[in-house]
Order: C-alpha cells, then sequence, then structure tokens
C-alpha cells in the first residue's frame, strides 16, 4: 500500500478550510429543511383543495429488502403504506406532522434531540401528545423512513441516538464547527496518550484530515487499548476504531463517513465466531434486515474482514472453545438466509470451515503466543496480504 | 461554592511536572513488586522449612462485608480462606504463583492483560494451563483480594478490564505519561467539540490540572451530549463524566482519583427510579456487597445526589411512568437489607415516598419544559442549593 496525503492542503489555509466546513452543513440543513417543507406543503395543498392529505412510508421489513451487489448493502424496496388523513388516524396524523415540525425546529436553532427528548417534548403538544414512548418511536421510524427515501437522515432531522459512539486513536485530526460560533476544533487523534476521542452521538457536522493508510476496527476494549497504548498506528500508518460489540449509529456512521471522504480502505478485526461474523461484521459492512432504509448512511460497504478467520485458527494454532448450539444455529440462518453471506463464496467456504471445525476463537487468542504477538507478529503479516481478506 | 485554583503551578514548570508523574507511577510500582515478592519469598521459605506453604485470601461474601460510615464505603471483613499447598490443591496453587508472576512481568515491562489475555497467555504454561476461563478469573478474583488487603488494585498488578471507560469533556486537563518515553502528553478536555475524551481502562498513571468547581456525573449519553455539546461546563465551571449506565471500574476509579486529588465535589445525575438510585448511584458512593474489597479504589464516597429526586418530580411536575414489579422489589430491598440506605435517613424517606406515589421519571422529562431547561434552569437551580442534595 503507497502512503496516501489527503486533504493536506487545509492545513495551509485554516480559514478556507473552517469556512468550507460550516458552509458544507448549512447546505446539507438547507436540503433537509427544503423536503420537510415540500412534505408540508404538499399536505396542506391537499386540505386547501379539500382532499384528503396522506403521507406515504417505505414498509420497514425484511420482506422490502434487497441486496445489492453492486451498492454493497442491503436496501429497502419499493412497497409503501399509505397514511391518509381520516377520522381514525387524525391523531397519528397531527403527530406525524409535529414530529416533522419539531425536526424543523431543531435544524433552525442547530440543536438536536434523541428520541426520550422528542417523547417528552410531546407532552406540551396538547391533544396530539405521545402516551407511550413506544408511539413516538414509531413515528420517528416513519419518518426516518419516509426521508430515507430522499436520501437523509435521521441525524439529519437532528433526532440523535442515546448511545454512546466509540473510541478513536491514531492519526486523524477530526474538525468540529462550534454549533453556536462556527468556530472549528481541530482534534488531534494522536495526543491521548491512552485515552482516545469519544465519537459524538452525531457525526453529520464533522469533517477530517488525515495521512493514515487505513481504518482498522476492532471488536474489543482489550484489544482496542493494547494497541493504543502501544501506538499501533504509529507504526502501521492507521486510525484505530473500537466497536465494543456490535458499532453502534454514530460508530459505524463515524467509519463510513470518514473511509468516504478519505477514500481509506477498512479492515475489520473481530473474534472468529459466527457473531463476530454474521453480526459484527455483517451489520458493518451491509448493514441490518429490519432498518434497510438506513444502510445508505450506515453501513460500509468498502470493509473487508482482516480476521480472526477460520483458517487463522489453524494457521496460529489458536486456543479455542467448541461452538455452541446457538453459535451454530446462527452460522447456518448465514448460510442459508442471509443475502450477503448467500452471494459470496470465499464466507460460505468460511462458514462451513468453522462449522466443519466445530470451534470459535477470540482475537485475545493470539495473547497464547505472548501479549504483543498481535502487534509485533500477526497484523503486521496479515496487512502483508490485504487482497487475500475475506470480502 | 468559590472557585478554586488547583496544581496550576505546575503550568509555569512543565518539565517538574512530568518527572513528577512518571515518578508517582514508579514508586507505586515498586511497592506493588515488594509485595509480589514478599508472597512469594513467604511460599518459598516455607517450602525450604519443607513445611507446607500457604497462601490466605479474604473471604469475598456479603457475609464478609461491613458498612463503615466513617470512610464511606462497603468494607471487606477480617474472614480469610486459606489454601495450603496439598496433592489437591497443587494445580491451582501453582496457577496462582504463575498468575502472580505475570503481574510481576507486565509491571516490570510496563504492559498490562485482561482477563482474557491472562486467560489465553495460560496457555503456555504447561501443567499449569487454565482449561476455561472461569478458572482463571476466579484466581485472578483471590489475587485482586489478596492484594486489596495491603492496598493494592487490580490495575496496580497491570489487570485491567476489558470494557470502555466512559467519555469526559469540561474544565479538565489530563496529565498522561507515555508509556515507553515517559513523555507526558496533556490531554485537555475542554478541546473535544462535540466528542469527548474516552477514559482508557486504566487510569493509575494519570494525573490531573482543573480549575473547575465540581464534577457531574451523568447517567445517560443523551444528556451528557447535550450538556457538552452546549458547553455546560463552560458556564457551569465544571467536569462532566458520562456514566452510560452503571459506571465501568475504569470510570468509577477515574472519577474517584480525580475528585480525591483535586479536591473536587461529586454530584450525580441520574434516573429517578430505584435502579438509578440504589444500582448507579449507589455503586458510584459506595460500591457493591460481593465486591468490597475493591470499594477502598473505586467507590466515590465524597459523591452526592443532585437529581432526579422524588421531590423533583412533584416540584417540577415531570411526566411519570408506573413503577414496575421489580422496581418495587428493588426500592423495599433498598429500604430492609443495604447497609447505606438502611443508615442514611433522607435516603429512606425518599425512597418511602418514591414508593408511595407509585411512579419513576428520566432525567429527559425535564425536556418537557423544553430541551435545553435542564441546562436554563433545573441544573443551575439546584446546584445554587448543594448543602440541600441528598446524602
Amino acid at each position: 500500500m503507497a502512503a496516501r496525503k489527503k486533504n493536506t492542503s487545509a492545513k495551509k489555509a485554516p480559514g478556507k478550510r473552517q469556512s468550507g466546513v460550516a458552509a458544507a452543513s448549512q447546505r446539507q440543513d438547507g436540503v433537509t429543511l427544503e423536503q420537510i417543507r415540500d412534505a408540508a406543503t404538499e399536505v396542506h395543498r391537499r386540505i386547501l383543495e379539500k382532499g384528503k392529505p396522506d403521507l406515504s412510508f417505505p414498509v420497514r421489513s425484511l420482506r422490502n429488502v434487497s441486496y445489492a451487489k453492486g451498492r454493497g448493502y442491503f436496501e429497502i424496496g419499493r412497497q409503501r403504506k399509505v397514511r391518509t388523513l381520516t377520522v381514525n388516524t387524525v391523531k397519528s396524523f397531527a403527530q406525524t406532522l409535529r414530529m416533522m415540525g419539531l425536526s424543523k425546529n431543531l435544524i433552525e436553532t442547530n440543536d438536536f434531540a434523541t428520541k426520550r427528548d422528542a417523547y417528552y417534548q410531546s407532552k406540551n403538544w396538547e391533544e396530539a401528545r405521545f402516551e407511550e414512548q413506544t408511539e413516538s418511536d414509531t413515528v420517528m421510524d416513519d419518518i426516518e423512513a419516509l426521508f430515507s427515501v430522499r436520501g437523509t437522515s435521521r441525524e439529519q432531522l437532528r433526532f440523535v441516538p442515546d448511545e454512546h459512539g466509540g473510541a478513536v486513536a491514531g492519526r486523524l485530526v477530526v474538525l468540529d464547527p462550534d454549533r453556536e460560533t462556527g468556530a472549528v476544533e481541530r482534534i488531534d487523534c494522536t495526543r491521548f496518550g491512552s485515552g482516545a476521542y469519544s465519537i459524538p452521538s452525531t457525526v453529520e457536522h464533522l469533517s477530517f484530515e488525515t495521512d493514515a493508510k487505513f481504518i482498522l476496527a476492532i471488536e474489543t476494549g482489550g484489544v482496542f487499548q493494547r494497541l493504543q497504548s502501544h501506538k499501533f498506528w504509529q507504526t502501521a500508518d492507521c486510525i484505530l476504531v473500537s466497536m465494543a460489540g456490535v458499532p453502534t449509529r454514530a460508530t459505524r456512521r463515524f467509519i463510513r463517513k470518514l473511509s468516504d471522504e478519505c477514500k481509506l480502505p477498512v479492515y475489520a478485526f473481530v473474534d472468529c465466531d459466527p457473531y463476530g461474523i454474521s453480526n459484527i461484521y455483517r451489520t458493518l459492512k451491509v448493514g441490518s434486515g429490519n432498518a434497510a432504509h438506513l444502510s445508505q448512511f450506515f453501513c460500509v460497504p468498502q470493509a473487508r474482514y482482516l480476521g480472526v478467520t477460520p483458517q487463522d485458527i489453524v494457521d496460529y494454532r489458536l486456543p479455542t472453545h467448541p461452538l455452541q448450539d446457538v453459535d451454530i444455529k446462527r452460522a447456518k440462518d448465514a448460510l442459508k438466509n442471509d443475502p450477503f453471506f448467500k452471494s459470496q463464496k470465499p464466507w460460505q467456504d468460511a462458514i462451513a470451515q468453522l462449522l466443519k471445525m466445530g470451534v470459535r476463537a477470540e482475537q485475545q487468542a493470539l495473547a497464547k503466543w505472548g501479549l504483543n504477538y498481535v502487534i509485533d507478529e500477526y497484523l503486521p503479516r496479515k496487512l502483508e496480504q490485504t487482497a487475500r481478506f475475506l470480502p
């Protein structure tokens, strides 16, 4: 791999870069506001014409999903459900419009709200208030799906997750414009000692400067801490991201955005078991079935699987655990029902190999050969042959 | 509260401060190494005398715990279990000594290992290798308890948790000496934009500079993100820590160390429900029953409860949810069986009030009055009357 320089010209003209960061963020907000206004205007127009207004939402279910190999992620299909304003639907119709109004207000005040925040805000909506958070969550999911077909994500609507993002360390400067002044904070991820940069709930406003060669997405906090404390990013010229299990929305979006904008390959380093492969890696790469309308924003189709592979268990003579029934079921499901694994011959072979061996191995199993074997031997060897990574 | 300046003299003499940071860390390592050598030497001496060597561990159970109101945390009692070297115990005895040897080696190489790392390392210990990770976890817990009575924590033995630490933002500079060069990285927690500083798995080597007035420990990521994005730490002159539910060991230790070394009060801001009160807050403040040997390092006895209080539900007319059976059971348990709540009259009254009202409220319920009501009204009002916080 040849080292590539990216966005480094910005270092010479910080003023220009800063206004660029803020301007891109404002442009996206303008697009989102226009989409909200369009949807609301159409409802208003129908009412003035004495017609029954309606809103049309994509159906969110596995039946309405396809795996587009070209695009590389699960896509939502064309099925729509139409909610027409009637006596029976008046409350949920009103709630949907109020929720869209809240989104508009959040963009205009450069603020954000979690699902819970939105639910509690509705307590002041009088007749349109939600009684249970499950109701407001459903309306928010509908709005997210509605705007997703226009290319706008929930985070762009300013609805942000309650959960934490992952941790980041390495050869990366994150540019983060202040929400009030627009002044850009330069966050240098090489300067956190043994600590790390914690990804915010939403990352749409961030941009990046980096001369790293790749992003390494790591399953466990333990391995991340080892690579960070030993500054693996310095010798390997990379960016480390801790996923801590199945990555959160913010973490997935952060990796995707960073990879897209800086043209960086993404390598996943997870446990060799059906959970690591078909839950963590599959979710990172192609998204999940029941949230396919999100895939266009959140999946990382360019991700590849560094390891631990079933063949690594053999090659590195790793200590293993027997596969449990739940592991076997998960692996068989992946082979039989998962559009991603079904379309990838190398993965069919790898999963079949794992099932045949009947064992699984954790990434920390490499510690058998020494605590820093992973840094000194395993990763360097693997990174010499990136073309051989599983797809 | 008067603003206080702490450690600011260090800013004038960075060189001195840096060597001070590294020296303190080395001094502690010297103490730990001596304790390991003492324990091993005693075993060796007994063998040379042809006696049966033994190791004595504190019993880790609720029966062997007391609540020391003076110290402010659960303390482990004087009960010991003695493991004598016999034909039956030879393997676990050898494993215990090897694990102590691993700890010694980690200190000498300035490295660390997680539970999993230690388990896989043992795969090279031949006859002394562990077959299951539960076995090695138990031995590690025993060693931790053994050294805890000498005032040494698991992290000082260089066994670190696999889990992430929490996120931090605000008026704090973290000083983190590089594990190889000793050069101190200065991490300014006001400079993370909408992101945050992610606490490393172990924090023993860190020190701090701050002129903050208090630490605010927050239950949910959503509220943390709001306070961080709106720079609440700037107006309130404080340090924000996101606990994300029950705080991890690293997060608790970080808060405790920061509070101790900089003489900062700690205020907890959690949901008003039996889980927030008796799990999250109680664990933060006094520790938990089955890990009382850790309390001396991990609990934060100086923590006080800012809210949300049962009385806040009334005063702020907050939206509520009914208490579930599990909530009621947890609250009654706290009143009846928990040495901490039993010793604190204000808490007995507050929990009784909550049970009588039969409802709970989330911290985000304040969003009923506006998304930023928590910043503009609730927290400032509360912080004017810190003396009224629950103990």
